[in-house]
């Protein structure tokens, strides 16, 4: 996608041929900065300080992590070493010890010399791998938009969306992002509706995101999506989500329900973007699932530049609080899941595709 | 209500017999401030300023500040000249006019050295009239605390509010809060799920209240509601109203459709405190209701205290933004209105209490 002017990747080899290129999630949306990682440990810090975050995203520079570490040292020990400490920075991500298991079997299967540019390309090819699981879910949506466009001749589509499911968690597209920027590119004229996402407003990460690829958007409160449903100002909600079980009921950032039910009372088609690896074929049904608790800090305060640019933290109330993470939409509540095997109507369907 | 440990009202006039007291309520919640009123144009000041807001208070501070003008001169000039001052300050609120109007048709009726006094009586009837409003809006929302309380015995009772009904934009009890204090008076365990209800944040409003008054509660972000409600964590919502059209319809804060639609899939029941005098007959329904667009600015930036308590105003995005104020709830959404007139349920019963 398009970020300051520049077409980019979330995460990149920088020009020198080896060292690794992400942006610094820590600053956004505030400042664009990337960060050159040159070593395995700069790449396990990237994933522990959160530097780096969503799950594909993770996973690569995991795997880039271990190209780093062959490059200087491709013995056994070494590699050993770089894949406990990669794998010890979020031990319960499950995408990042998928990416250190699949390069780690594909270096150990070749002589120590080629080890570096073996997990070179591996990495590689797994960014290449979530970019087109991106694209095939953003063609998917497409169609939606396309048909919905033809309806509306006479205005640009209005699409609501609530966090960030977007290129900066993935390597490139988003998922539920991915038809929108496949619309935008094609000349098809769209606005999108995006959720501040309280409590951590990723909602402005989405709007970074438009606003360097040149989609027109408007950023509104969590509160305002229903009213705008019933005034006819949204003509499709796109959402990702975090898990959807084997009934399709859909885990996904806290609002994400209320969404739904407004878009069901208003006969408005409510998507929801869902690459394979996010079907949960092993948990029955939304209530089965443990929604977290955050910390209540990420409600009782907020942080932004004052008007002189400074980032500063200022308090929203001195009360207690409470922070659930994430609600469930029922699968009711779905008009339909665009996937990387195309677009999916109903529970059934999802586990045919993949794997009940 | 109680607020930093004394019982009070959000107007009252001083132990000099005279001058009039207020909250300045654009200190509020990070700083509780009473504000002394010497004159028609204090009162003009604080009505303009926003250091007053509610409609209820709104009158009363205009009706004091007639009572102000009339200490010290009497005469029909003065009287008038007050009466358009205060009538300027906001020029749309119709409590407001109806205050003026009020006074101003007693203290014509009586001699000029009766006139202050009379004027000081009539906004003191005026204040204990609408605290009566409240008082009765809060029996009949009690009824139904107390019913729902005799079925959860063995923990407290969980209500969700959205933005602030509270006794801050009246002149004690609040709408939508008035059942609340006095179920927590009686000694009904409750714990209220506060809205934060962006962008202005008014549950911070409502969260100080209740913290003042003892009662138990948790600010919560405009998301989390639905997942609360999802999982068994509310028993009831209770919020106020704007206006409610002749069929039911319920104009409030913007968001406060999506916890109706979540209540109702969750067949938890939702309240809307109605004093008679936001009964609208003359307009049809919610869909005819000319919905306020408000400043982006609320949306784009948001103000409180950094660690050091100095106030602060951060940026949220700097993206474009929209600002709807309100929404509608349909009223097949409401279970029933607790108004100054009892509980009543459907537009008809409504019509018929209120004269539709």
């Amino acid at each position: 996608m398009i970020l300051s002017g520049t077409r980019t990747r979330s995460i990149w080899v920088n020009p020198d041929g080896w060292s690794v290129g992400i942006f610094d999630q820590r600053k956004l949306p505030w400042s664009v900065e990337p960060m050159r990682l040159t070593t395995a440990d700069d790449c396990a810090h990237a994933i522990a300080d959160m530097a780096t975050r969503g799950a594909p995203l993770i996973g690569a520079v995991a795997a880039y992590g271990l190209a780093l570490a062959l490059r200087v040292d491709a013995g056994d020990e070494a590699l050993d070493r770089a894949y406990r400490q990669l794998l010890a920075t979020r031990p319960t991500a499950v995408n990042l010890k998928w990416a250190l298991d699949r390069v780690r079997a594909v270096v150990t299967r070749v002589p120590e010399q080629d080890r570096a540019a073996a997990a070179y390309a591996d990495a590689a090819a797994l960014c290449d791998e979530d970019v087109a699981i991106n694209e095939a879910i953003g063609r998917a949506g497409l169609e939606i938009l396309k048909d919905l466009a033809a309806r509306t001749p006479d205005r640009p589509l209005n699409i609501l969306t609530h966090c960030n499911a977007g290129w900066l968690a993935t390597v490139d597209w988003g998922t539920a992002t991915a038809p929108l920027y496949m619309a935008h590119d094609l000349g098809i004229p769209l606005h999108v509706w995006v959720d501040e996402t309280r409590p951590r407003n990723q909602g402005a990460l989405t709007a970074l995101e438009l606003a360097g690829h040149g989609v027109p958007h408007s950023y509104i409160v969590d509160n305002a999506g229903g009213l705008l449903m019933q005034r006819g100002q949204v003509d499709l909600v796109i959402v990702g989500t975090d898990r959807v079980t084997r009934n399709g009921d859909v885990c996904n950032k806290i609002g994400t329900y209320l969404k739904a039910l407004a878009a069901h009372d208003n006969a408005i088609p409510f998507v929801v973007a869902l690459p394979s690896s996010t079907y949960d074929a092993n948990t029955a049904d939304g209530a089965s699932v443990h929604v977290e608790e955050r910390a209540v800090s990420e409600v009782l305060s907020i942080e932004g530049p004052d008007q002189d640019g400074v980032l500063r933290r200022i308090a929203v109330t001195a009360s207690p609080a409470a922070n659930p993470a994430f609600d469930i939409t029922p699968a009711r509540l779905v008009s339909e899941y665009i996937t990387d095997k195309g677009r999916i109507v109903g529970a059934a369907a999802l586990a045919e595709a993949f794997g009940g």
